[in-house]
């Protein structure tokens, strides 16, 4: 069996914000799976905002995008054909060769998934990465019952789940984001106790310590800038900050200037980690068994915006950073 | 039997760097030590970067100085007369009642301190809070064999120690200072690997990467400002910051642009943890024995810049703000 896939390719490396131009759809015949492949049929693509840091040529923690080759990234599906005792086809899998609608997967990076335990689409978010770092960020921070915790970004995919498991272990959260659409769902459905729409926030600090007149005693950091500046601002004696990522400054060609209030991390004797969930995969199985069971219980919601067909892919990637997405940013290749 | 003490009192809040004007010499008759008192009779005092944080009308870890009344800080000095058991005229002690000759000290705050040990100005300097300081932030930052530490601000009271406590634990020392004669004690004296004077380096970051082309694992941060955004730069994977100051800031009336590189921290896994010696007091006595038995091993040197007199003690503290110091500021009272 051979098929065509459809694959979304990297034309040429964005300049500030990426546009539609950076990208290319190819189409391109797949050989058969060699030894230790699958061959999947992809249904849901994740795009997620760090794939804007692999589309710059430097070295990082992973490696960069090449221009004229497929992207990559987390998605589910189907598998087609296997050479791997372990997989059969039928099975579902969640893998990291997404961007395409066929994919041949190296089966160490496959992993199957139960559609029992929740939609297919739910491993690409509570039941995923993004999901998992919110899980590792909280536990780094050292979130505890009666701990204040203020999240920042926190109708993204990993702001959402980020709220939820600190409400499951008896935090105040405070939570902000950047339209009433979803300062709404985070208070009606996520159950935080206060919010700032920081479009119309005016000054930050002002507004944060507004909120949250006792401080806050962890921050879970998804954007940087401003609101990381609030935050060491407002922070409590020793609290905890989790760096998880700074989408803010991911368009910007140079880094803009860091947190004024750097000097408050002495005074308050704060910590600030920084974190890749990468460095945590074992721990995945402990999450995926207790997450599945927050999802069984109804504790945690899980907000989609769904994006239909792999040409669209680069169009909801862009749409992260304008903050298009409450919650997870899915493409529908079904 | 009373005394008339010579004081230096807060005459007027600094604005930017202080001048010799926002202070001023009076003479006070002290009354006689009441209940829990001693008469304490000083030798030496200490002058350090972090009282112009008291300056400042301001909450913080510790209260500001009052306009009119006299400011203190560490000393060293003989007991002349003692209302407490335990303390007896003759008494060498250190405490917090310093910035004048004479003064009633509060027997819960002094401790007694032993000649034989080493001089007693060490007390407050390597056997004090500035060695301490650096015990404590080179343990946070889990400094341990083999790595990679620099030290900002080397040649200062908190520097010095830092850097030989760091070789003393085996690991490679890069150190940066203001002076070639700075420069020149830290490499031939302190024995350290690699030095940069910052005043002459150029771009710091490209000066820290040239010197230490393996990066760093752990950064004691006594200054902020570009030393931090270098080492968040040149940073290995999981390095340790620890954040005991940032002098390059004190006399800013608003704080600067905070590290351009802040990003680093997420990309790299950076820990960065602010901390004040003071939470740590429990472990003084162990840090004692430790440094008294390194400073007999000949294994730790601890130079110092003394000026003489009281009513030199401003000119002393302004002095740390314009690098005058290799090693620990003093003043002496004897």
């Amino acid at each position: 069996m051979t098929v065509t896939a459809r694959e979304i390719h990297l034309k040429s490396r964005p300049e500030g914000l990426p546009t539609q131009d950076n990208f290319e759809l190819v189409e391109r015949r797949l050989e058969e799976p060699r030894e230790g492949q699958l061959l999947v049929r992809n249904l849901w693509m994740s795009v997620d905002p760090y794939m804007r840091g692999r589309m710059r040529d430097r070295k990082s923690y992973i490696p960069p995008f090449q221009i004229g080759q497929p992207l990559d990234g987390n998605a589910v599906g189907i598998v087609e054909a296997s050479t791997v005792p372990g997989f059969a086809p039928g099975d579902r899998v969640s893998h990291f060769t997404g961007w395409r609608d066929y994919a041949l997967v190296d089966a160490k990076g496959a992993t199957r998934i139960d559609e029992k335990v929740a939609p297919l689409q739910a491993f690409l978010g509570p039941l995923g990465v993004p999901g998992f770092t919110a899980y590792i960020g909280l536990e780094l921070a050292k979130a505890q019952a009666g701990n204040t915790v203020f999240v920042s970004g926190a109708a993204g995919a990993v702001g959402v789940i980020a709220c939820q498991i600190a409400r499951i272990k008896g935090c105040k959260v405070i939570a902000s984001a950047g339209s009433d659409e979803k300062i709404a769902w985070l208070r009606d459905k996520a159950g935080v106790d206060g919010t700032i729409n920081y479009r119309t926030a005016g000054n930050f600090e002002e507004a944060l310590a507004k909120v949250s007149p006792n401080g806050i005693d962890v921050y879970f950091d998804n954007v940087g800038g401003a609101q990381l500046d609030a935050a060491l601002g407002v922070a409590n004696d020793f609290a905890r900050f989790a760096l998880c990522g700074m989408i803010e400054q991911y368009n910007d060609e140079a880094p803009p200037p860091g947190p004024r209030n750097m000097f408050q991390a002495v005074l308050k004797r704060l910590t600030l980690q920084g974190f890749l969930v990468t460095d945590y995969l074992k721990r995945m199985p402990e999450f995926t068994r207790e997450m599945a069971q927050w999802i069984a219980d109804g504790k945690i919601q899980s907000p989609e915006t769904v994006v239909k067909g792999l040409e669209l892919a680069p169009k909801a990637f862009l749409g992260l950073f304008s903050g298009d997405n409450l919650g997870k940013m899915l493409v529908d290749l079904r």
